[in-house]
Order: C-alpha cells, then sequence, then structure tokens
C-alpha cells in the first residue's frame, strides 16, 4: 500500500506514481528500456502545470522573453558549431569478460571513492589497476576507459541522408535563431528566446529514475544582453526581487571545505561580485521564487557555483540551483550558465551569418576616417588599356578598405597588379557613425521538467492518517475538483442523485474546470484516491442535496466539509482558484 | 509588403510567418534543410492555443478520453509489432547520372500523370520506361525504384548500443500502455487514451512547407471499446451530436465518380451504415464541430472515405477530415482510422503480454466444463519409482489444460512420456463465469497541428485597406490585449502616460492575460501590427487618461473604439474573453 510509510519517501513515490498513472518505466511490455520514462493521465496534467506555471514566471509576465519552438533533429554542423560534437562525452568502461558497459567515472566512484570527473582514460585506468577495480557484475577485468559521445545519431534523408543529431539541449536553436528572432522582435536587447521542449541524451548507463533519463523535456531561455549595459538595463528589474534571500554556496567557498551555502540577497550578490553579470543574480532571484512557488521549502534549495573543471565547455560562471531529497541528496533541478559570446561566436564562425547586435550610440559619435580614392589620371598614365579595369575594381571596395590595404601594405594588390600609393588620392574625412556591432552575452537559465516534477511530488507527499495526502500547491493540482454522488445504485432517489452530480462534472468542465467524476465505492475510498492525486476539492451530492439543494465541498488539506449551494459552485471554484482569461 | 493582394494568400502567409515571428524554414544560417519548420513567439503561442482547444475539446470535456506521454525514441521491437518496420516505406527512384533522389510516385504523377500509389517497383519501372520519363534536374536516366523505410533510425546505448527508432506517430505508445492505463483507470471501456506529441517521418524530399514536414506534432487518441457494446455505450454520447451536419464523399461515391460530398448528420451515418462503428461517427461530429470552431467555415471542410489500397496497413476503414486551401486545394488535417482489434493484437503477439479487457457479465454464466485428473494409484502402477515426479509435473497443469491435451491427442506428454487416458479420471463439472476477456476494438482520430495552424492562418487572413488582419477566433489569439502609450516622448505628461501604460500592461499580465507592451512608431503602425498577428484588443493610455483615467480600446475586427475606465479593465477583458480557473 502507498500508505505504508515503512518504506522511504521514494519507494512511495514510484508506488504511487505507478498505481495512479503518473509516471512508470516505458516499454514495460517489452521488458522495459533504461532512461526512458512514461507520464500517465495524472502525471501529464502534472508536467503541463509545471510548464505552465514556468512559462507564466519566466515568460508571459514579463517583456524580456520571448518564446519559439525548433526542431530536435538537426544536421551535424550546428553540434559541430556548438562544440557538442567534440565535448558531449562521457567515459565508458568495459568488461572484457561479460562485455557489459559500464560508465567509467561513476564505477570508479563506487567502487574505490575516487572523484575522477574529467579525467584522461589513461588517468581513469591508473586508478583502476591501483584499486584492483572489477567488473561489478562477473569479477572478470575491465578494459581501458574511453570517452563516448552522448548525442543520438540519426540520417535525414530515408535514403542517402546526411548525419543528424538528436539534440542534448534546446540552446542551440535558439543561437542559430538569434538574429531572425531580434528582427521580429524590432531589434532590442536584452532579448530572452525561450524553449520548452524535448531533448535525448545516450547516457551509458542511466539508472536513476526520473532523474537521469535519456529522453525528457527541458525548459530554457537564452537571455541575449549587452554586457556594457547590463547594470543600467537589469537596475529596474533588480529592484523587483533585490531584497529576496538566495543561500549560496560559491566556489571559492567550497575549495576552503565550506558546506553550508551563505544568504545572500539578490542586491548582494552584485554588489559583492559573487555574480558575473547582475542579469544571473536577477534570474537566480526569480528562479528561487520559482522554486518555493512549487512547494519546496527554502531551506531545501540552495544555489553551488560550479568550480571550473565542472562547468560545461561554453561557460564562464555556472551556479547550480539543487533541492534536497531523501534518496538522492541534493540534486540539480536548474542551472544558471553565462555562456558569453561563447554560442553566437562558434555559430558566425560556422555559418558566415552575422549574429551580431547594431548597438545604436545615444548620439552620434564623429570621427575622423582616412580613405584612398582613385585618381583616374594617374591610372591612365600607369596602366593605359588596363586603366577601366582597374578602376572598375577598384571602384567594388570602400575608399576606407583601399586606405587601410594601402597603409599597411604600400601598395593596393587588384588582380595581381600592385598599384602605388601615387595613383590614389588620400583625404581624412569627419564622419557620424551611428553604433557598432557587437556580440550580446548570454545567460542561461535552464530547467529540466522531470526533475521538478519529483521534487515536487516529494515535497507533497503526505501521510494523513494512514493514508497518501498530496499536497500539491493548488496552480500545480492536476485536477480542480472530483465529483462525486454519494450512493449510486439503482433506487430512484439514487438515479437523481446520480443525475445531479453528473450534471454539475458537466458543467464544471464546460466552465473550464478539470474535473474527475467518480461512482466506484465508498465515499471514504474515493475521498482517499482524490487525495492521492492531490485533488484539492471534493464535492458530494447527498439525499440533502435532493431538499435543499447543497452539497458538500471537502478540502484535501483539513478534510473539513461545507455545505455549498449548487449554483453557487462555479463562482465558489473560480474565488478558490482565482480567475484568468480563457 | 504582406498586406499586397498580389500574390496568393499561400505566399502572403508564408511572408508574414517569416516577419512577425509565426514560423519559418529551420537551420536558416546553415542553409535550411527540407522538412523541418521553426515556429517563432506568435507562432509558438498559436500552436498552444491549438493544442489547447484540441484538449478541451477531446479531453477535458468527457470522462471518456485520458492524456498520456511516451517517449518518441522507441526501441525496434515496438515498430517490428506495430507493422511499421515492414510497411512505413515510401517509393524512390535515383538519377543515374547526377543521383538525385525522387519520390517515384511523385515524379511519375508530375511526369506522366500517372497514379502508381502502392504499385510494386517494377510496375513503376514499367512506368518510366513507357513515358521516358528523365530526371527533372539533369535529364538523366532513372534507375529502378525501390522502396525505402521512412523511419528515422538511431541506437540507444552509446556504444555497443540497439537499433532504435524515432516514432511516426504517438500511437504505439498508447497501445503499449493499454494494459497499464486501464487498470489506473479501475477497469473500465470505453477508453480513450490521447497524446499530444512530436513524431518524426524521414520523408524522401518533403517541399509542402508545413504540410510535409519531417518532424511535427500530432495530436491523438485511441479510442478502445467493446464492439458489442458500442450501440448502447455510444448512444448517450451520440445524442450531443446526432443532428450535426457532416460532409461526406463515400468509397462508392468515389468509385463512381462523384466529387461532391454529401450531407449526413451524425444520426444518419450511424443508421445508414456508412462508418463501420457508430463511435466512429461521434467523434467525427466532434471533430467536425472543432475544425468549425477555429474558424474554417463548413462548406471547406470535407470527410474522405478511403478506398482499401489508400488505407494504412492496419485500418478497416479510414475517413480524412480535409479542409480547401487555395494553393494546395484540398489538405488532410485530420484522419479517422478503424484500427480494430489490429495493433492490440500484435503487440500481444510480440511481447507475450496480456492486452485484454475482461469483460464482465452481468450476471455469472453457468457452463459445464470438462476436466482431467490424474489418478496417482493408476500412475503408481505404470510408472513406479516415476510416479512421484510425473505427478509433479501433473499438478503444475490445470484439469482443463489436462482433459483439453487428452482429448485432443489421446494422451498427455510430459517429458518425453506419453500417459495413456486410463490414468485419468474425467470428470463434468458445473461453473459459474463471470466474464470473458476480449480484445477491444480501436477508432483513432488523428490531427496534425502544424497543418491546422496553416489552415487556420489562411481562414484567418484578411486585408483591410490595404493592411492585413489576422481574424482569429478569440481563444486562439496569440496575445489577449496590446497595450500602447499614445506618446512616449520626454515631456512630462509624457512620461506620466507611459508609466500608465507600463502598469497596465503589468496589471494585466499579472491576472493572467498575455500582453504586448508597444511604444514604438506612430500609433497607427502599432494598431497596424497587433491586427497583423491577430490581437483582439488594443489599449491606448492618452492625455485624456491622464484627466478622467480612461483608455481607448480598440477592437481588431471593427476597428471601432470605446473609453473605458483603467479600472475596470480587468473585467472588460474577463468579461470579453470569459473567465476560467488558473
Amino acid at each position: 500500500m502507498s500508505g505504508g510509510n515503512e518504506q522511504d519517501v521514494y519507494s512511495n513515490i514510484l508506488e504511487l506514481a505507478k498505481k495512479r498513472g503518473i509516471f512508470w518505466g516505458s516499454f514495460e511490455i517489452y521488458g522495459g528500456l533504461a532512461g526512458f520514462y512514461d507520464f500517465g493521465p495524472v502525471g501529464v496534467l502534472l508536467k503541463r502545470g509545471l510548464i505552465d506555471a514556468w512559462l507564466r514566471t519566466f515568460v508571459y509576465s514579463n517583456d524580456l522573453v520571448v518564446e519559439v519552438e525548433t526542431p530536435m533533429i538537426n544536421p551535424r554542423i550546428v553540434f559541430k558549431a556548438s562544440g557538442h560534437e567534440e565535448s558531449f562525452m562521457d567515459p565508458v568502461v568495459e568488461c572484457l569478460k561479460c562485455g557489459r558497459i559500464y560508465r567509467a567515472d561513476h564505477l570508479i566512484k563506487e567502487a574505490a571513492g575516487v572523484e575522477v570527473e574529467g579525467w584522461s582514460p589513461e588517468e581513469m585506468r591508473k586508478v583502476i589497476v591501483e584499486h584492483g577495480i572489477k567488473c561489478p557484475e562477473c569479477g572478470g577485468d575491465l578494459g581501458k576507459p574511453f570517452y563516448t559521445l552522448l548525442l543520438f545519431k540519426t540520417e535525414i534523408g530515408p535514403y542517402k541522408g546526411e548525419v543528424g543529431y538528436l539534440r542534448p539541449e534546446n540552446a542551440q536553436g535558439m543561437f542559430i535563431n538569434f538574429a531572425n528572432v531580434l528582427r521580429m522582435m524590432r531589434n532590442k536587447l536584452p532579448l530572452g528566446i525561450a524553449q520548452v521542449g524535448r531533448v535525448a541524451r545516450n547516457e551509458i548507463s542511466p539508472r536513476q529514475g526520473l532523474l537521469r533519463l535519456r529522453e525528457f523535456t527541458i525548459m530554457e531561455f537564452e537571455f541575449f544582453f549587452d554586457p556594457e549595459e547590463a547594470s543600467k538595463e537589469s537596475a529596474e528589474y533588480i529592484r523587483e526581487v533585490e531584497d529576496r534571500k538566495v543561500r549560496v554556496l560559491t566556489s571559492e567557498a567550497r575549495l576552503k571545505g565550506v558546506e553550508e551555502p551563505a544568504e545572500y540577497t539578490v542586491r548582494e550578490l552584485v554588489e559583492k561580485g559573487i555574480v558575473k553579470t547582475p542579469w544571473l543574480a536577477y534570474w537566480m532571484g526569480v528562479g528561487e521564487a520559482f522554486v518555493e512557488s512549487l512547494g519546496v521549502p527554502r531551506e531545501k534549495v540552495r544555489f553551488i557555483e560550479k568550480h571550473p573543471h565542472e562547468r560545461a565547455h561554453y561557460s564562464l560562471q555556472t551556479f547550480d540551483q539543487e533541492v534536497y531529497t531523501e534518496k538522492y541528496g541534493w540534486i540539480e533541478v536548474a542551472g544558471y550558465a553565462y555562456r558569453t559570446t561563447y554560442d553566437l561566436s562558434r555559430h558566425m564562425q560556422y555559418s558566415k551569418a552575422d549574429l551580431t547586435f547594431f548597438k545604436r550610440y545615444e548620439k552620434p559619435v564623429e570621427r575622423t576616417v582616412s580613405k584612398a580614392y582613385p585618381d583616374p589620371a594617374r591610372i591612365g598614365v600607369l596602366y593605359g588599356e588596363g586603366r577601366a579595369r582597374i578602376m572598375e575594381k577598384l571602384a567594388s571596395r570602400t575608399p576606407e578598405d583601399l586606405y587601410r590595404e594601402l597603409s599597411g601594405k604600400g601598395y593596393v594588390e587588384v588582380e595581381g597588379v600592385r598599384i602605388p600609393p601615387d595613383a590614389f588620392i588620400v583625404k581624412q574625412e569627419v564622419e557620424r557613425v551611428h553604433g557598432e556591432k557587437i556580440i550580446p552575452h548570454v545567460v542561461e537559465p535552464s530547467f529540466g521538467v522531470e526533475r521538478l516534477l519529483y521534487v515536487v511530488l516529494e515535497h507533497a507527499y503526505t501521510v494523513r492518517d494512514g493514508k497518501v495526502v498530496l499536497r500539491l500547491p493548488r496552480h500545480l493540482a492536476p485536477y480542480h475538483v472530483a465529483v462525486f454522488p454519494l450512493v449510486a445504485g439503482r433506487r430512484p432517489e439514487h438515479a437523481r442523485i446520480v443525475e445531479v452530480a453528473r450534471d454539475i462534472y458537466r458543467r464544471l468542465v464546460k466552465k473550464g474546470f478539470r474535473a474527475i467524476y467518480d461512482d466506484d465505492g465508498s465515499i471514504g475510498r474515493r475521498y482517499a484516491r482524490a487525495d492521492e492525486v492531490g485533488v484539492p476539492f471534493a464535492v458530494t451530492v447527498d439525499y440533502q442535496t435532493l431538499e435543499d439543494g447543497t452539497v458538500t465541498v471537502r478540502d484535501r488539506d483539513t478534510a473539513l466539509q461545507e455545505r455549498v449551494s449548487v449554483d453557487r459552485l462555479e463562482e465558489y471554484f473560480l474565488e478558490k482558484y482565482g480567475r484568468q482569461p480563457l
């Protein structure tokens, strides 16, 4: 029984999840497949609720961030440019006897307690030999570790196709569209581009349930900004969250052996220089509030600054937002990476496209520019018949460009002909410059939906009188209300009770409530079932309803009931939930 | 300009889509990739709106259908069982000179006007030779056509992985979870299991924009029911939609050369036997209303019954719901397939799992059963020392089973020993049977989100005074409201106007409205921009606002303005949109 406290909360949640249609391992009838999970009727609604809450927090409630959707399948060039094809690797080691495959660093950590993240295959090999690590399954000798690519590979085009990969993150879809979206949003920075989407990582041997999946959903955005304007442009936004406290363990503190995070306000994160850009502090403040709004207590949340060797290849500074769980201790639910210009620069290099932002000066700046103009007369003298062709070639270049070559090399070369300085008239001109092209910096907050779902479930899971009550925050509840007829037998008054209950169900649903109708088993069992999936309210139609038109409304958290008139029900629940437009 | 009527509506929509962030071809900076599209800030909201409308219609507003989410990557066995590995193919032909690849049936249709769908490679080869069809690009000779698999292939596990495919439809995720979900929903039929998810099809040479994609989103459900109970169980539901008229062109009519669909009510579809199960009629009725609610006029929608050779390998009867478009004529936006027991039977066969439904009889039925019980005495006589072992083996089988073998073969075989009839005592026993296992039948309504998006845009696209107005139904509008300060200069009253406008924007957003704030350019240009993406209302804060606290609210469709008090704005828009709970 899922009410049983005897097991740890993790096992209880897995049991509840399977029993009540939240999640379970995929492909069960075919023996299952590690790293893949299905979500059931309740789980899908919980995921949608989390995604919706995230969009409201990070996208819909500000004018900084917009959303896009891009494909999972990408041509190889995208992940060459992003650096993934080179760097998105994990170390593998194979048993020479039974052929089983292990994630090398995990195996070494478990067997010898040595942390080898980021080490070379040779270094790992040494640890394996020194500690005499063997195959944990058959005791056989292990081969030499090697790094393997974690991207799922495919071919695009069914015959003679080109290599493609499934994306391991949504981010590249935003980077390669930066110029497009910037233009659509009328060329203003800062600009966040968000995406909620499925990603795939070909993990070596995923085992930790919802926490390490081969296919999962990420909610993330790339926040593009001008680093020179960051303090000024973030000020108004920082002000909204400046007093919010976040618990941070810096890389420096970690190196000193500190384990307990320190509390800083968002303002302090900026002022004490703990973050390398104020936008990082702003989004960490918003992210702190977001995770708390999901029902996770503040003291169970911390931000860990990663050490340089722990950061992804593109990041200048990264904080992981972690939540404490009973089974796995602290687990990452979000990352805040300062990707600087890395991604845009790489895509500019690989695509030759212009992914810069034109930074318009407040006032045009006057600038003296040297220019070299071809002198037709002198060129005529020097090249005679060739004059027209050379003039044409020179005309296709700008006078600034000609001056640059001339002053650099002492001549201008056109189709192998070196034209001397006296064929040009050099002038100093004063120009008004309206701006310059810059490559924006990027901060990326990135959340894993499935991990958030797990921590939300763990913190909502409670037991009352031996029965599970999922105390989900109201805005995450899979259903707004459950509707029960007290009795559903064949007697005429039973039929009338059922009719009223069906009618209430239908009316609520028509008004946009997600409702469940349940007439199966005793009323106590039905309350218990509604509590198990966290339905905040249950309406019961009983004999008194037939007399005075009232029903009982039971509150999930207090188990208290009150009588409400059937006519007032919709209004009653709209008040409980708050209204929003369709 | 997108207001230009000179082009066809298709080109106008593509232009608008690119300019205003609805959709565009993916991987543009890398030269693009056929069959992949990105969705921008407006497009994502339109897609979400369509998905939400679908979920409300098919899932949230009834107690028949629940939703699941399953992986895109599936192990090979799933698509062996489903038949896709064998049947999900299209014919390809290669140019022997330039190496270009074509979809053979499309090329033959274009070059010779011959419809060869479903033909063998040899038959297609004959048409190519007879009509002298050459490579349309280089004029070279074409090779022999062959069929190629349209599944994207990958390997699960990064090293020595097993073959997996990306799903080309969501359906298998529902079939393989049928038993799980049935149990979670307390073993009742009918039961619909829905999924909204991304799918991938490795199309040979996709060219039709949003209409033929290699990666896209399908909304579909598998509706499981007991065919013997279908009339009874569907009656209550059919009643809701029985008078709704649908325009249907049957396979029979098509064979007679009829091109114009006939109108039938949902009830007539059942009564005249046009559909092979009443559930098909019910869901077609609901689907008809759904597409109409998206702003597509009834006369632009029809249901086409597919001929047997046009149907997918699993279908007994299929209707395509088509919408008329200017550029491509009639295009399929949904399919309604009667998949019978095909999928569940196949997965039972491949997985050995029990995917049946236990159909409980209203009253238990009495049944006479023959049973064979081993006679220990006789077996002792016959086998002496071996007696214990043989008795043990026989005890592991049921008496019904022993009788079946005995009556079939004349003996029971145990470990190579043939035990004769006289070693058994046969009895006739009367048993009460409470029900039987059946394999449910399945009807599958399946909608393509991107195609729906395109037809919605085409029908919403209008031009007024040379400017585009996207007359989207209100519930599909990407933003509820646009907020404009009339002026945004540096004078003090301008600053006050901006402040009020920002405040209105923030308050609306906090109440759950999706709003845009725009202070860029003349007010006329801002109205035009809001109209282009179909924002139903625009609020303008002007000088009068500072005096009397009212703003103008402009209606997208009439372009009329009315003054509304700032204090009443939220209530005003909640009334316009209808409320729903958070």
